[in-house]
């Protein structure tokens, strides 16, 4: 149930793929995009990956040339420069947006999986995309990249696939999830659970929890921003109004907000979507089943540049210090920068033009250090 | 509908109270407890204000001595010292402990007012209360206190009623409620509007909108916290499993410990009560319709005692800071501290062994400094 319209490149995997959990999910297909070209010896790709609302759609696309989401950072001489590199996007496994997903039809019974679809992590996300690259015939990564959940899957990719990545750029990430993280995304799906619409997943055909959703995403929004950006935005201003109502009805503008960003997310999004993919989320910790979260980092091969932004409450400038403090302790070569902004998490999707040099800067830098790398080796 | 089945003082006004909104409420009733013995002069009364969801049983109470919601800073030999000062503590107006609220009797109708009942702010609670003050022969307020909600009355005692109150200790609060409160507020309250056996309000008699509250009230305990005391408390750890379950039943110790507060809230608490008591705390603003927050300070008499805690981050240490400066403007004779604490918002209930030295050296401070004053003026 693919709320989306846009016609969508994908390939499908009849043999499936082997879950984290054990399970076989059989068959899966990934959504994706390409932008840009490919250069002879395939050493130009970047593969971007979405945070939890995201799609294949990174930039500008189709015959109506449609927004992608992440516009200000993906084209023609911007951060991630389509005349230079091919840009690669694909849709989490788990989603919505013409991936393999609740969604989509179990073929052991002809209808939808709702909750018999298995849960899925953030390896088995990266591990269905490496069979996404395979399929491209692109060997190696010169860059993956993303912020949040986006910045999830690039850590993992640079650790479960340490000889196809070269460069990994992480924003607004973290290196395992906190209980602060995983308290939000639970309470989301508590008010998911709460819509009796849900009906326990099974509502395909029938009405959506549209209501559970739109609490769900508000609850999300509010992690996105922080208390300046909510002064700078809404401050106590009311909407279309003088006075206090004293009534239920919308008074501040930050309800308003709310209230809209809520309605519209459900015109795009399927709830169980929302549940299998904050479940990943929650789940994401690097350092699970290890001594320490720099054991994580052993055989990674990759530079790592690590963005985190100074207003980010959802994940941290702590949270990504401790993931670079990490990357040192196994000689990883590892940046780190935390951008001044007042924009809370959403940082990442805005601060663009910052991100752009330091893309520019860090990307030039590999390639210059080649030569000499090569020689020192 | 109160849920509570223990026994409550109250009185009742028939003429009932003229709200901020201009509406008329009629009769009005307030449930109170008093603790200690009041003195001759009536100079020893202690008035506390309680939270969101607090009630008039603010320490050990009744035949069974139950526990109260503040024992640790209410008792013999405690913060407020019920050996020394009469301490009393009524449930708002709006609330659904013995007080007037929506689920009482409309006596237009001999139905529960439900979302008949009026709003009321919090400047309506503390006229309420001054009702009740003159009822027991309370012409001036040693001191009145109170944390988050409780602050915020405090604070309105000392502007509304100036030759009233002596001294007043704010804990954990705000002088205006920030755009990130409101939202918060606003989603508790979807999550109640989204649950259909809310039924705008016009539940009474039949199921009540539990699901829904349920999630307002995770959704609370959420901002009650911090990062730090969620790693401290909750970390990552599973409850009762050694691995992840890979199912959307409860795998770690901080969704557990949401379900149960969400759950037990339910059996203590009335909804349209909850969706009250919010909008009157989004309401609260003192510099509204004023040029500045001093300006609300120009009358105030009262000494002030301001204590943020350093991890609050629904009401931080920068927004008392806020509400101090402003009073200063106004040569109020204010005193500031900020606890360092790591229990987020609920410290102000948590840490009060530091209170309980704060508040001896503030109070008899001023019992110091009476003779001096009245020699110097």
């Amino acid at each position: 149930m693919s709320k989306t319209s846009q016609p969508l490149r994908s390939v499908t995997w009849p043999e499936g793929l082997r879950l984290q959990s054990g399970a076989l999910l059989q068959p899966i297909t990934l959504a994706y995009e390409t932008y840009g070209a490919l250069n002879k010896d395939h050493s130009n790709v970047i593969l971007i990956e979405h945070a939890l609302s995201g799609d294949s759609h990174v930039a500008r696309h189709g015959p109506e040339d449609r927004e992608g989401w992440w516009d200000s950072a993906v084209g023609s001489g911007k951060a991630f420069d389509t005349d230079r590199y091919f840009v690669v996007c694909s849709n989490v496994l788990g989603g919505c947006k013409g991936s393999t997903g609740p969604a989509s039809l179990d073929p052991k019974t002809g209808q939808p999986y709702a909750l018999n679809f298995p849960v899925v992590t953030v390896s088995d996300m990266v591990n269905a995309q490496r069979m996404l690259m395979d399929h491209l015939g692109i060997a190696s990564l010169f860059c993956v990249t993303g912020g949040s959940l986006g910045g999830m899957q690039a850590l993992q990719w640079a650790v479960s696939y340490p000889d196809r990545v070269r460069n990994a750029i992480v924003l607004a990430s973290t290196a395992r999830v906190s209980p602060q993280t995983i308290a939000l995304n639970e309470v989301a799906r508590q008010a998911i659970y709460a819509d009796p619409s849900w009906r326990h997943g099974d509502y395909y055909g029938a009405e959506p929890p549209n209501r559970g959703l739109a609490v769900a995403r508000m609850i999300g929004h509010i992690s996105y921003l922080c208390e300046t950006s909510m002064h700078e935005k809404f401050g106590r201003r009311l909407q279309e109004r003088a006075k206090y109502g004293y009534h239920f009805a919308t008074d501040f503008a930050v309800e308003s907000y709310l209230r809209y960003r809520g309605q519209s997310f459900t015109q795009r999004f399927d709830a169980n979507s929302f549940l299998y993919i904050t479940k990943a989320i929650d789940y994401f910790d690097m350092a699970e089943g290890l001594p320490s979260l720099a054991h994580a980092f052993s055989g990674m091969a990759a530079r790592a540049l690590v963005v985190s932004y100074s207003s980010d409450w959802l994940f941290p400038p702590s949270q990504s210090r401790e993931l670079v403090r990490a990357m040192l302790k196994r000689d990883v070569d590892a940046a780190y920068v935390e951008i001044q902004s007042n924009y809370g998490h959403d940082a990442f999707l805005i601060e663009t033009d910052r991100l752009a040099s330091l893309t520019r800067d860090f990307l030039s830098a590999h390639r210059a250090r080649q030569p000499a790398a090569a020689g020192a080796s």
